[in-house]
């Protein structure tokens, strides 16, 4: 590990000049900063596109060989804004015409919406006064996954310890040589992969926000970004639904324990929140890390006299649900009774086979279908240490006159997961919330 | 369903004429007391044994070819003793010289068991002005199980209905003829049977409590008697191993909604426990019916990124606890984890074995075995529509320092079941008893 830091900077932290200049001061500030991954220019106040669905309309129009200089001209239009604003010589008109001379020759999807980040990417290094590097030198992707093995390679021999580089984000060349972007994550998969490539001390990921909320600021109100979180927890998180970092794009960085800090482009002071390896992650001073969910899952119980004594039953009931495609998420068990909790999703019009073949095969007393059940995971490291947090949380939802319906928390984990009515999910999430912020403990 | 009302009185009820004198008033007060179904003389302050125990006690001696006639002479004194104390004129003795000579030409087991029943019957009849009817008569077993379609034939052609019989319980005809003990549950299943075969309003279980406990007293001191109990709930506290009535017991009766009253027979003024169908159970007034555990479980713990997103996840490891017959009694998922809970005895010398299937049937990330679990199960009817019973059961937890290691609750459940350290149960089982009487819930 060197003192190297990767930074990535969103579509909204660079979608006009104005924006540039922040970035700007953000990165000279910081001369450990070497590597520069920018995304496409997004959204903002003036600008009702994000530059990347401009050049998927003009792929989409060009494939129907239908005229898309109309729509690319808004995109010439942004670029050339950002260069007169920050006054800058670089030919970026000679750019964009060569892109769109390859557009007309109808290359392919990955190609044009490429185009957003490599643009952006010669502005930048142009106004940072950082060389660009093209990411097709450095990022590889096999089997639509990044190359981890080939890219660290290509990133070690191309970017020296002393550069100072731009790489734009959210593509690579894939085995067969051509250009392809990331399917889900985009530029943080980028920023993620240079960051395990250059064995960075840090991935700085800059957004328009200060951090990771707690739980939805649609539900709780602007409430307080986390600190600290750890990618287990950012996992946890991500997979009920907040809107966090997505696994592709830890994976990369993950094994090599390089902390991310999630960084506000509009209010660069403000701490952000720091993802953490999970091995070197300090004590929590919060119980509660963050709290998610999601909506729409359904309830079959089954009801057994003597159940746990049969010892096929299990796998009887699980290879139901496997020939089924059903993914069971949850099994909450009581005595001669076991809930299995599926996506609502998964399970509509096959309601009556599986409840049928239950019957047949696994010859219960009694089978009950319940749909529209939400579950809440309430998730912190601190949980594990800290006793009464459950006291704490089932005192909010009685407060709130929630009615659980489902509670779930394995041997030494470090969340709780909780089943409610749809109709309750806001209230429980509001309520856990303030509760645990009341009491300091998030 | 008419009047008549089944009275079982258990051993300790009928240990000595003192006893007897008691069971008389009880059934004499009654006129729709008409089956009345004794055990065996029981221990108490003077006698050290029960009677069933010594008459085993001589069937091995007999099937060693050793003299019995020591062990058999106090089986003769206990008879005699009753006798005498309450001055029946029954000829007892040419019973037990009959029994004595059967005993000689070596009897099973069986046989000898059944004889404490069937003479504490021949002196209970005669000191109660009934008829004697022996079992024999009117139960069949077949297969070791009653045979409720041919006893209840037999009840209905024997017993009529101005009849006021005594049948000794614990024993009946097999289906080759021969007298057979029940193996579990003991006279509890022959009144049970009676009661079902007579259609009675009521099963009477005379004891020497006054009702179902709802925590174990050895932990909660002499705590409260249940008031009401449903069937279920009463077989959910019994599989957590709380001394109630076996299941056994109470199947005969159960499909015919008949409810057992649980009675003192040393205070029969006290309104004991009653047992109810679970269609007919008033709402209960309060939270909690009872609260029972075990101790000595094993959690495996098992991690695997992405879980509920492989199919046959679940059914491969549930092939494995199938495979080397572990019963698996619950199992708690969080994110990407389950912990099956399964009993230490089951799985001592397979851990190994048990860990390396899952390793290469199901590649997990990480298993954590850990042992010494207990499980806690919290039983109520009325926490269904109850809420902040988890907030109150947690409060409880936190106030006495108790690590919550497991949480399991289904949907639409009437318990609770948390695991807990194993030296930690008595502790969690005291704090939850005292929180819910406090707040008047129990």
């Amino acid at each position: 590990m060197n003192n190297t830091i990767i930074a990535k900077f969103g579509g909204s932290s660079l979608s006009n000049g104005e924006q540039f200049k922040k970035v700007k001061d953000i990165v000279l500030s910081n001369p450990d900063i070497k590597v520069v991954v920018p995304s496409a220019p997004g959204k903002n106040e003036d600008e009702k596109h994000k530059v990347t669905d401009l050049l998927l309309m003009c792929h989409q129009l060009g494939s129907h060989k239908l005229n898309f200089e109309e729509v690319f001209n808004i995109v010439r239009r942004r670029y050339l804004d950002i260069k007169n604003e920050l006054d800058l010589d670089l030919d970026i008109e000679k750019e964009m015409d060569l892109i769109d001379e390859e557009f007309k020759k109808g290359r392919d999807q990955s190609y044009f919406a490429s185009r957003g980040e490599y643009l952006n990417g010669k502005l930048l290094a142009d106004y940072l006064g950082f060389k660009f590097l093209d990411a097709q030198e450095v990022i590889r992707i096999t089997n639509g996954k990044p190359d981890m093995e080939k890219s660290m390679e290509l990133i070690a021999e191309k970017i020296g310890p002393e550069d100072y580089v731009v790489v734009p984000g959210f593509y690579g060349l894939n085995e067969k040589g051509k250009i392809e972007t990331f399917s889900r994550g985009g530029s943080d998969i980028s920023g993620s992969i240079l960051a395990a490539g250059m064995n960075a001390e840090k991935y700085e990921n800059w957004t328009d926000v200060s951090g990771f909320y707690i739980a939805d600021p649609k539900i709780v109100g602007a409430g307080l970004p986390m600190a600290t979180v750890t990618y287990k927890e950012l996992r946890e998180l991500s997979y009920m639904g907040a809107p966090v970092l997505h696994e592709d794009a830890i994976f990369p960085i993950k094994a090599l324990g390089i902390p991310i800090q999630i960084l506000n482009t509009n209010s660069p002071e403000d701490p952000g929140t720091m993802i953490l390896p999970d091995e070197t992650a300090e004590d929590s001073k919060s119980v509660i890390t963050g709290i998610a969910g999601k909506k729409d899952f359904t309830v079959i119980r089954v009801e057994k006299v003597y159940m746990s004594e049969d010892l096929s039953f299990y796998r009887r009931m699980m290879s139901i649900f496997e020939s089924n495609e059903i993914n069971v998420e949850h099994m909450p068990t009581s005595i001669d009774t076991v809930s299995f909790v599926v996506p609502t999703v998964q399970i509509e019009g096959k309601e009556s086979k599986i409840t049928g073949e239950i019957s047949i095969y696994c010859d219960p007393d009694d089978i009950v279908v319940t749909k529209g059940m939400a579950i809440i995971a309430v998730v912190g490291r601190g949980m594990v240490s800290a006793k009464g947090t459950s006291a704490l949380l089932f005192s909010a939802l009685a407060e709130e006159g929630v009615n659980i319906r489902m509670i779930s928390q394995g041997s030494g984990e470090m969340n709780i997961i909780i089943g409610v009515e749809n109709e309750d999910f806001e209230k429980a999430i509001k309520g856990i919330y303030k509760k645990f912020q009341k009491e300091n403990k998030i």
